[in-house]
């Protein structure tokens, strides 16, 4: 049993040829550049074929093309950058936030904050289940969340922040929440170009930033191998997904998601 | 209340100057160059006293010293090195080894392997409830223990190999276990010089090695902060003290010690 | 003889204590905070004096604080991000810009690119002095810029930009000439809020960003110390002071830096 | 014009996909698992085939699979660690040695010490013209080698010591001038297993130890080739090729390289 990773890449460009397949020069994406997405069946290059373990659950299986992305947020560069200890927001409960808040404890992170957009009660009640110390309502707190999350942090603000959601006002809380020196993971895609106040919010707060794209290849995939080979982590996953659907009904699987009143819906093939 | 960080430094010289003050050119490690330890009290440079959360158990409190031990040998550097779904061995179930594989377990490594010499038995239950997920005795296994641990991951050996004994045979083991790439944590102090193969161990493997004294000041305090702000690695921790004897009974405490029976052998001075 | 490092630091915050102090939280600056600048004398703590080579020019030591920003943009991390064989862009040719040309091309930087804007001719002679491989009028160009620079790195883009300028247009183009993975430092102050297309610029190019504030306390000193050792490098750095002037003349030196006709002006006090 | 990366990998285990090919676990070598030096023709993997700019010498491009361990030697790492500033030491002036002299003052190294054993006149005076700041005879100084390394590091010792010679002599030395918590590149084969003082070199100096073999597939590369885009590196470089001999003149190569009175011995095919 295989999962695929979804980007196809050259293995010959710059990029390919110093770690950093995942933005690739000439990269198809599954689904975007090519079939092989809501599919039964995908053709694929064999070195994106990745190799399961025979006892993993194939639901949790499935997932690791977005919990690829949780652990990149987490963990963007290799060996470099790690979550021991420190206190960490995640901006955003969709699926690869909420899957970014099981990533985060389960790596020792010490003090995990989540917030969310008011009208997902479902996903802040998933992100309790994954893990979150505390949970934000980043609409019903507003300006409050800001120093909510300073006065948790002994008034000295998240080591890290992972912006998951896409969504203005999250990523300049992001920088406002963050301790000076400390780092921000986007990975949410903005709907328009953003106004951002670079010197407050990055230069005078000597912050770092990690655009997140994909996973790497195939570091990334160690290193969740080695988080699902850990139960309580295959556990804080699983409680991301809230719907199966036979695959033949991928369009209620997308109204799901875009109600917000789900966190991941899993489309079954029959395995057979 | 306050910990002490044993490390008097000069907070001058090039190290203190470059974030290395744990190896200060002008040195006094308090009961080494200075009176300080098996005291009731200590005159500290306000520097070296860390303030502790006043809710953490005083012995819990106490245990940070070897404990930051432990930490900058999974996290020998800044932001450098992590251990996330990392296969770990630790070489030597002495206390700092056994605080070792708590911390590890709670980094979120995947696999951690144990290995004590043949009389600890005792040891080796705690590296058990320490959270181990193999304990191996080296005198037992002999020769096989390298080929046990190289099968239990998938043939490839660890990527981390933290030797805590000071045992020429751990020592080589460490790299023997190692798979190509990966690094060794060197804390234990040795009897005498070691004959080691250079080119078998380290060249060849292109292994890197770090030499561990003291913790960084304080990178590796906070990133113990951050694990000590979490009960199931409080409780992991405290399945390593194994005896707590008023201060005045200190030579039955390093006789217990020398016994290899106990644990951390915990000294009470009398809180009021 | 001394320097300054003008940030008056705490020494007990978060960050003083986590090899951060240049952006403590309670940092004081000399000639924004408090007294200290265009001024004969000044009081400093101990730590903030940097003892120089005798055998220095004391014309290049005073040169230090702005020098010391241009080495934190092109080594922002300590012992991590090197130069080493890239391609470098700096964006803004004022004197910090024209010093990270001189520290770009000493670290052995492949190709080293200058842009400035157009009306400063002086300032891109002296690119050329410091050593830029290639200047390019920004205002010139135009769109052509970028194109200039992917075909001068056979199509790939810089591995580093370095934004020196505070100019919005530079911003963007800091990440249209960045090579997937990438990264851009920022050290130039923005008039206002810069509206930026995170998408592009950031999230999809995988790119990395480092706020550049101050210089790291004390290791950009020794790197910079270590510079100056050079002579190749003391050259390529002097070519940067084009004015002398006694520190009376202070409102001269001001007006001569704001004709954008300068590179580093410097004021005198008398050495006797 | 391509250049040959003699190191033949599979491609798939887990080295070659977590960016550490050089150390692939079914590796085989040019001249050791299979044929391919000291020969007009080779057969190789697309991947091996290091395409060169048109523009270089042929001569120099021969010498980028060395030159490649002196690269990698002197940054051991992707992105992390560098010798910007740095005074650094180099062990051995064989062609390795005397590359990395070339190597790193092309990339700001501070102070760079060449060592070599006393029989090799000629290679210590490539030394020089390789750019070594100071070459000291270690059969000459003995003792005295390392007093006066410290000295000329204001008593720090080296920040980084590279031991290309294989000597035991000289590995003891690497240690013995390090600054506490400097790094010390292994790359000399020994011939025997060596008696060392792990407290002392390693443990109690928080020393680093980098075992070097082969080069990064492919960072070290492009690296190599941004220095050989330099002019003022190229030169420093050719200085090290001392003969030039038709290829069927091999055993007359070999034997001045056994001389040890040569520097980099160059075999000719006939380029027609």
């Amino acid at each position: 049993m295989v999962s695929a990773e979804t980007h196809i890449v050259d293995g010959t460009c710059y990029q390919c040829r110093t770690d950093r397949m995942h933005v690739c020069q000439n990269m198809e994406i599954l689904g975007v550049d090519r079939d092989g997405v809501f599919a039964e069946y995908v053709a694929l290059p064999e070195r994106n074929a990745w190799r399961n373990d025979p006892a993993l659950d194939p639901a949790i299986a499935s997932l690791q093309e977005p919990l690829g992305n949780a652990v990149q947020s987490a963990l963007p560069r290799n060996n470099v950058e790690d979550v021991a200890g420190k206190n960490v927001a995640v901006l955003g409960c969709g699926p690869i936030g909420l899957m970014a808040v099981a990533v985060l404890k389960t790596l020792g992170a010490a003090k995990v904050f989540a917030t969310g957009g008011g009208r997902n009660k479902v996903r802040m009640e998933l992100a309790k289940k994954s893990g979150a110390d505390l949970v934000l309502n980043a609409r019903e707190e507003g300006e409050d969340l800001v120093k909510i999350i300073r006065e948790a942090t002994d008034g000295d603000g998240v080591d890290v922040a992972l912006e998951m959601s896409g969504s203005p006002v999250a990523v300049r809380q992001a920088f406002e929440i963050l301790t000076p020196g400390g780092r921000v993971s986007l990975l949410g895609i903005l709907e328009r170009p953003l106004e951002l106040d670079l010197n407050d919010a990055v230069i005078f707060r000597a912050a770092t930033i990690f655009g997140i794209h994909g996973r790497r290849m195939f570091e990334t995939w160690y290193q969740a191998k080695g988080l699902l080979s850990k139960p309580e982590f295959r556990s804080r996953i699983a409680s991301v997904i809230t719907h199966r659907l036979p695959m033949k009904d991928v369009a209620e699987g997308v109204e799901l998601i875009n109600s917000k009143q789900a966190g991941k819906v899993l489309l079954e093939p029959k395995w057979e």
